[in-house]
């Protein structure tokens, strides 16, 4: 990964930068895809004396646990719901398929990556990222108090396997994934994130708005069908009166009574939490036998997806969903606020 | 507006565009608002002799029936549900809220009117968008055959002036939209859309994929919450030996029995249609009394907005919802095959 | 023209901006266009209550005093010199020829429009940009004292109709003109420009550095086939001892003995004056008898340009050049310093 | 490096690589440093059984002859003409100056590979690029033949460790490099491109014209400080009637008497070579006592740089340019034909 535009000046906090690459690896449970993925971090520029340089940062993490013979099959047959047939045609047949190639979920390593640092850096200007996860398959977790986040309640979320606000649903969701798994299928579910600390301004009407930027990253989060703001598709269902957020002030500053519209206005956030929900497809490599067609010879064929893979990747997305989200604000702040307010390792606040 | 990069050679049909253009405008329903907003549309550059020259076409509409005083007390008191508070802060007090400045809908008609244009283009390649209002607060009409869409049925959903698969919930629709009205509140919805005729192979993974810049243009629009695709949140919901569309072959054709993932697999389209919700929430302008701030004062203040406002906005969006979709799906299409493909008034398949 | 990213809270100078536009337009004096060209100038969106709204300014300047006869038989016959070949195939014969299409120098006025609001906003920053004749066909003005150039001078520049730095230049200049107008032919020359007040900092090395971002913008300036900072090809002749500028500190600040970069060192400022020179052809139309080819008949022909055309542009061109350095240094410190900085109607400095 | 957007299929000519990054490598000569550079290049994704996936291709090379102690003093005393003092105050002192950091020659390698690939992909289109050093100093080898310029001719500069067209040249350029090491000093030069095969139509007016997007490239380049295309700067002591380029038939070909205009009009080609030329300045780094500053102090002081600099780096310059216009026009040529066109490993006539 190279990353460009990264203020100078910042030390990273490679503790913490470990718990979030950890976050995203697979992990003990049962449900969990069997491979060991240690991400060893190499920085090869950008990195000097323990401090961004602010020119671009070039991080390379190998990926030592393949088993090429996993794949051996794949040439021919296309995994449905894979890209495997989409990314043929788009690359007439030259893609590697070894672990997925460019489709791998692996790619999201380089985002937790960068997204921790991003992190890192909006945490010096009091903005916080957390999610848990709102559903898995036709189970929910109660949602976020959205007027109402604080700091601490998504920190504890990262401290969570299986992040969620209500305890209880942790050992749900695992029995849910626990039952996929043994019937050689997959689950999917939801994820809530919310930002809090940005300020008031950011962001613009039409293009470059918030809503845009945050989707068209999570969107490019392998096996994301959805995303919604504030209450997103339920709004639908409210009447306007229900579904503005009234104005209030209170000790000189300006809030919202509810938070329906995810904090954000015309593309523009409004000071309020920012609530973004995204939706995460079953994991398409499953053991049981499906339908599809051998490219080589065109004709209708039987697959059964070998290898180590996950019955559910929701826990291991929820960083990378964290990561995209703070890609995507620091970078709306970097460009409103400019470069030159963070260089020299400092906040928005100084 | 200012359209650049379009092929050169083609001819505009007029009457199409008309048509267009009309579909976004204020209806003769009660729910709509009173405003006459006739979109003449001049054309300044990069249209001769009936054809596009290749060169930036710039053409536009004036706003003629505003009527300033309605914004009179707008001011200072912020509209709950507006971009009036963030748009305060963005542009320090600066911009211009006059029918809501930049953050108008009058700001899609230019969507629209480029949108038709790209639609017309992509006709000429047997592509072809349509949509129907999928609900309307907690109303729903019938989805699409994902599967099995027609150009013609897709052409029939224009000629209606509340799109919807079922014909007997237009009227249902528009009793819902009524009642609101008459509670001087409004209503929002959910938009379905097809694409069909789009050949596998175009997106890549991760970035510029289809999804992130199909769902990237839908939240410029305004009042757009939620987008999803194929299943979308729903999908969350399945077993992955559900979600996943089995491939087959059918007449040397490659297809898919199902169409979950909405004609898109790793952000690559597949051949199958493409099938995108998108959510509206209600209209914020209502007549009913709402709690808000006065920004000049900073103190607590009661609002009601005057003005001609709509009591849903639906049908009005769905032409806006169909132009984002042409408009990002040619890009896309320009961009994978090139400009010189299309110059001289050509389609993708001569 | 759309103009996004200004800052909002800005006040147009109406008289600057007049002054700046007559110096693009055709001047008196014999060797100019006789097309009268007033440059009225109607602002569509963006500006209201005398301020900039921060949203996208759109304006408009029609292009009144066309003859289309004087273009009657330029579809046929490719003018040399011209875009007329090239533009052919590119477009596909589609291009619009009339006065030039899309490649005529009518197309720089809305630069110079642009370009004076730039400025404007960099003077409230103590920046200032201004151009001198730096030669006439063979004959050479005297270049800028690099490293001492006031405001003053470069204001006084603005007042002359053939800004030059020794006055007995602007006659020697205008006898060239004139002595090549009677011969149905035209000249070229070259312009020095200054732009001082840019504080050391701004840029990146490789990519988006300041030489690479002012070339961009003025090799788009129609006619233009060099560019060159500080020494420039000169400096290919001198010693590394010599070109290397010493650095040396002067109450408190870091100053070079001399300039031969020009002000820009790895792509970055240094807080010296910015100086670059700019290569500008001798106008292609002429009334002299040419050979070209019948793009029609794909036959050789002879050609003579009717029309109204000077015979030398470069008076003209000189505020387009002072244009596209403010725009790409306006550019460059909002990307640096943020929007924010500059919102509300404020400078650098508050 | 990351390299994105390259067409499926491609096949790399390891030898023609190994090549073009040896052109870049110190050379045996005198004049150049000493460090050994050896350039080992490792990929670690989008290259696949010997073929571009056309998913982006990421490559290293590691630097492995770095001495520290030669930078040692570098971090108080500003070398004058190198970017530590403008690099200093825009990363607030966190750059990495050991060698250089992101302002190193060191950076030109990468551009290399991706410029041999993008050569190699372009010559599949029989187009062919090749430069000769044009000045050294004060002596001036002959130009191209600009309407008439060899795929033979341009390979066999490629040969050339001093590539000349007069090759009586060589010696002499050499002289003058070894008489500037002698006297510690270093002197710099032009190099003239030439880029034959572009089909007439690439490029638009105004902006995206392949003046703009070449020069840009090139400024990115370390020590350039002007660039010209054509006649470039000597264009303006021509007549107009002198300047334009007639146009002529020729076995059904569109050609042009002369090439004034280095094969580009109104920003695009029109089927002539394209020429440009590109000023190198001296070496920065010289062993002779330079005044500069001490930026801790903020005193003025003295310097020596040590260290193994070249005297001469105009002929490894050389491949980089090459490499930037081949990086250049193939991406024009992509963007305006489409990727598609070149997937699978074709070039832009099958």
């Amino acid at each position: 990964m190279v990353i460009d535009g990264l203020p100078s000046g910042f030390s990273i906090d490679q503790e913490r930068l470990s718990k979030d690459m950890a976050r995203r690896r697979p992990s003990q449970q049962n449900y969990s895809t069997k491979r060991r993925e240690p991400d060893e971090i190499e920085m090869l520029s950008g990195y000097h004396n323990d401090r961004t340089t602010g020119t671009p940062l070039c991080a390379i993490i190998r990926n030592r646990d393949t088993r090429s013979k996993d794949y051996s099959n794949l040439e021919s047959l296309m995994r449905p719901g894979h890209a495997d047939y989409s990314g043929h045609i788009r690359y007439k047949g030259f893609n590697d398929i070894r672990g997925g190639g460019h489709f791998s979920g692996r790619l999201t390593a380089p985002i937790v990556f960068a997204g921790s640092l991003a992190a890192q850096i909006l945490s010096m200007s009091n903005i916080f990222i957390g999610s848990h996860i709102d559903s898995v398959f036709d189970k929910h977790d109660v949602r976020f108090d959205d007027t109402n986040i604080t700091e601490e309640h998504l920190n504890n979320l990262k401290d969570m396997d299986v992040p969620v606000n209500e305890l209880s649903c942790r050992e749900e969701f695992l029995a849910i994934i626990e039952e996929a798994r043994k019937k050689c299928d997959s689950v999917g579910g939801v994820v809530e994130t919310a930002i809090i600390g940005v300020p008031a301004g950011v962001g613009s009407p039409i293009f470059d708005n918030v809503e845009s930027n945050l989707a068209s990253f999570l969107f490019s989060i392998p096996a994301v069908k959805g995303v919604e703001f504030g209450e997103g598709f339920s709004i639908t269902s409210l009447y306007g009166s229900q579904s503005n957020d009234s104005l209030y002030m209170e000790n000189g500053k300006v809030l919202t009574r509810t938070n329906n519209n995810g904090g954000i206005n015309g593309g523009i956030t409004n000071g309020m939490p920012l609530i973004v929900r995204t939706a995460v497809k079953p994991t398409s490599s499953i053991a049981k036998k499906q339908d599809t067609i051998n490219i080589n010879t065109l004709e209708n064929a039987k697959l059964e997806v070998k290898g180590r893979h996950d019955s559910c990747i929701v826990p291991r997305v929820v960083p990378v969903i964290d990561s995209a989200c703070a890609i995507t604000i620091l970078d709306m702040l970097i460009g409103y606020y400019g470069l030159d307010r963070f260089n020299g390792g400092k906040g928005l606040y100084g």
